[in-house]
């Protein structure tokens, strides 16, 4: 491949701002939740990109529809290039539909060059990666890993999930089918804005993800006793709340000093019986981290739980933790991660490593063919409509993606 | 009088036991709230034990029902000795009960004894005074304090309280005429469990109230900044839930070294906008403490709301507060702690002073009277079925009230 090529600057731009305003309100939020008209909207928009394109127009039974540009080897297997067109409610422009338009393009680019890969190239948009309904729904489904259990409880009520398949053209019995032969795959790849700081801080044009956090979730409950607020003195008390706030304090500050780069958050804090004049009898909380690496994760859970015992003892309370959730860390191809530094390299892109701490769509992926992620720059965080990211780091992200197909495809069919 | 006088032990301990038995529930709860079943049969019984001791019975436009012996001076005024027999859901047997029976036995016994007064005696039963519908109702009535916006802003809604009152006997509309001359009422007293282990602690038989705590409520609010908590880093946060867990550690240590013998609570704590993945934007706790002189309570409000500030600016947040509720503390008279001293020197018991800091009945009286209480040592708290006083210790408070009387007669009429 020419190191000269790059992705149709101007068309992206128009595609991208097009596509925008599907969903858009008028406070300036996109809200392109899953199978409402708006996302149904954009999915015929994309529909007409793909046909237009002369790719190939591909649907499966959980909804992720792509554009391929085909190869000629009969049993070649796919490298897609994907992301998502759904949004939060009142969410930003660049998050998922920046990746989904990078995808096309990449896909266009290839095709209009008549270059011939050992693999065929798939711009997929993937199913409700946001969790309207279920969470990273089409990649989990197209890569197998979509539980029975998980599909028998949708946000929302199976009725409901049910009503917007069918809006959809889809049938809630078939959803499974979606699940491809693991060897069909050659590889993922996607761009995503950062959602933080990191490159803007290090000014670095490109994040290469090592990894996607893992992420492990407890409930959190002190027990003290519920007592007058007026009669009981304050050394008499067993103040349930006493445990929750220093546990809050507390484990900032373990994760800050004992595990630099990972994460923790208290989001839920709620006090019984909850009255002005009565000591709180118990507190219950949520507790979230993530780390990048399996390992990391099951120290800060053991360093955290023993914080939350200790919190206890402090203030002579009971204290209880259940698992709520648990994620496991998604460490990315390394051969990716090596076409995508080389790639960065060839397109003169200053470059870093990080690990995500968002989940995403290449976590599916990666449990069943090499997987990568880049990030560009972004502010404003994401899942608002201050999401933003400077036009030429977009650009710079499709052109990475370009140039990394064009490497695994050089030094074979995706990587590993 | 002579000092070997005391209340009718059996008399008292059958009454206790009888009247312990009215609004129980089988887990052994009681269960009297204002003008339910149980408590209008509670009332009912209190009625018939007046008008068996052949004292007069007198009841007012709040329900506020008395056994009187009269004296033979005309225009007399009346001193008063009482409490309440409704109770909290799921309450005790000793809070209220015991001081309405107290005042019975005290005002039998000097009635038996034929002992001549300067002030008409009255052992009353006081409505709702835990709140039911509006708290200390029938003592702010008696005193003049009950404001019409209570009135027309009882719990559970006006037309349920008209229900409750019509039950009872009593119209809505003439709720203010039970309205005392201030001139006519020559003091108030009473004796409560102390729902606290001052005295047990100190080995002491009687509290002699110095004052009723006042007690101030505040709502708090930090503001920061709602952010993925995957992605956002450690350091770029502004966590409210931050701010508020360490006003509520930082509060109880202010008020531990800074207001020794006062309290502070934090009762509720919410997190906007609540969710295990997403670094709370808002956090909203209530604020209440107490101190037994509003010069202490006023340098206890600019401690605190100083301290809830710093405890903002440490993590970037912004802090609002706005005052929920403020009761002005009721110092109690000098001249009934000194017949209260009196007494328990007269009948050998130790005692020492204290202040209260639940709210009673006798707060109302402060304002237009001379008012004092007494507490006995009590265990388990209360407002819940273990609160318990040792028998001795409920004929030793009854006692007290009985030569306080007798004291306070001989002084002139009822102190001040």
């Amino acid at each position: 491949m020419q190191t000269d090529m790059r992705i149709n600057e101007e068309r992206f731009k128009i595609e991208f701002e097009t596509l925008a305003e599907i969903g858009l309100s008028n406070e300036g939020g996109m809200n392109r939740m899953t199978f409402n008209e708006a996302h149904l909207q954009a999915r015929a928009w994309f529909q007409e990109r793909v046909l237009e394109a002369g790719l190939d127009f591909k649907i499966d039974q959980v909804g992720n529809h792509s554009g391929i540009y085909s190869c000629n080897i009969s049993d070649a297997p796919t490298f897609l290039v994907g992301s998502h067109l759904d949004s939060v409610p009142n969410g930003g422009k660049f998050d998922g539909a920046l990746g989904v338009l990078s995808a096309l393009e990449v896909v266009r680019t290839i095709k209009e060059a008549g270059i011939e890969l050992p693999f065929h190239l798939e711009a997929i948009d993937l199913t409700d990666e946001e969790g309207t309904w279920l969470g990273l729904f089409g990649s989990s489904a197209l890569t197998g890993n979509l539980a029975q259990d998980r599909i028998e409880n949708p946000k929302g009520g199976r009725e409901a999930f049910s009503a917007a398949l069918a809006r959809a053209g889809l049938d809630a019995g078939q959803l499974t089918a979606a699940k491809r032969d693991p060897h069909s795959l050659a590889g993922y790849i996607e761009v995503h804005i950062e959602q933080s700081a990191r490159l803007t801080s290090a000014e670095k044009n490109i994040g290469i993800i090592s990894s996607i956090a893992g992420i492990a979730s407890y409930a959190l409950t002190y027990l003290g006793k519920a007592d007058h607020a007026g009669t009981t003195s304050m050394s008499e008390r067993l103040d349930a709340g006493l445990g929750a706030a220093k546990f809050n304090l507390a484990a900032r500050e373990l994760v800050m000093s004992e595990f630099p780069g990972c994460v923790v958050n208290v989001g839920k804090v709620e006090l019984q019986p909850g009255a002005f004049n009565i000591v709180p009898q118990r507190a219950d909380l949520t507790l979230e981290f993530r780390a990048p690496e399996a390992k990391t994760l099951a120290k800060m859970k053991r360093a955290l739980l023993e914080l939350g015992q200790e919190c206890a003892d402090e203030f002579g309370l009971g204290f209880e933790h259940a698992p709520r959730g648990y994620i496991a860390p998604a460490p990315m191809s390394a051969d990716i991660q090596q076409a995508f530094a080389s790639a960065c390299e060839a397109l003169s892109l200053s470059h870093q490593p990080l690990y995500s701490g968002a989940g995403h769509d290449a976590q599916s992926f990666a449990s069943v063919c090499p997987a990568g992620m880049i990030f560009i720059p972004s502010t404003g965080g994401s899942h608002n409509p201050a999401e933003f990211a400077a036009w030429a780091d977009c650009v710079n992200g499709a052109n990475v993606l370009l140039h990394t197909v064009a490497v695994l495809a050089e030094i074979g069919q995706g990587g590993e």
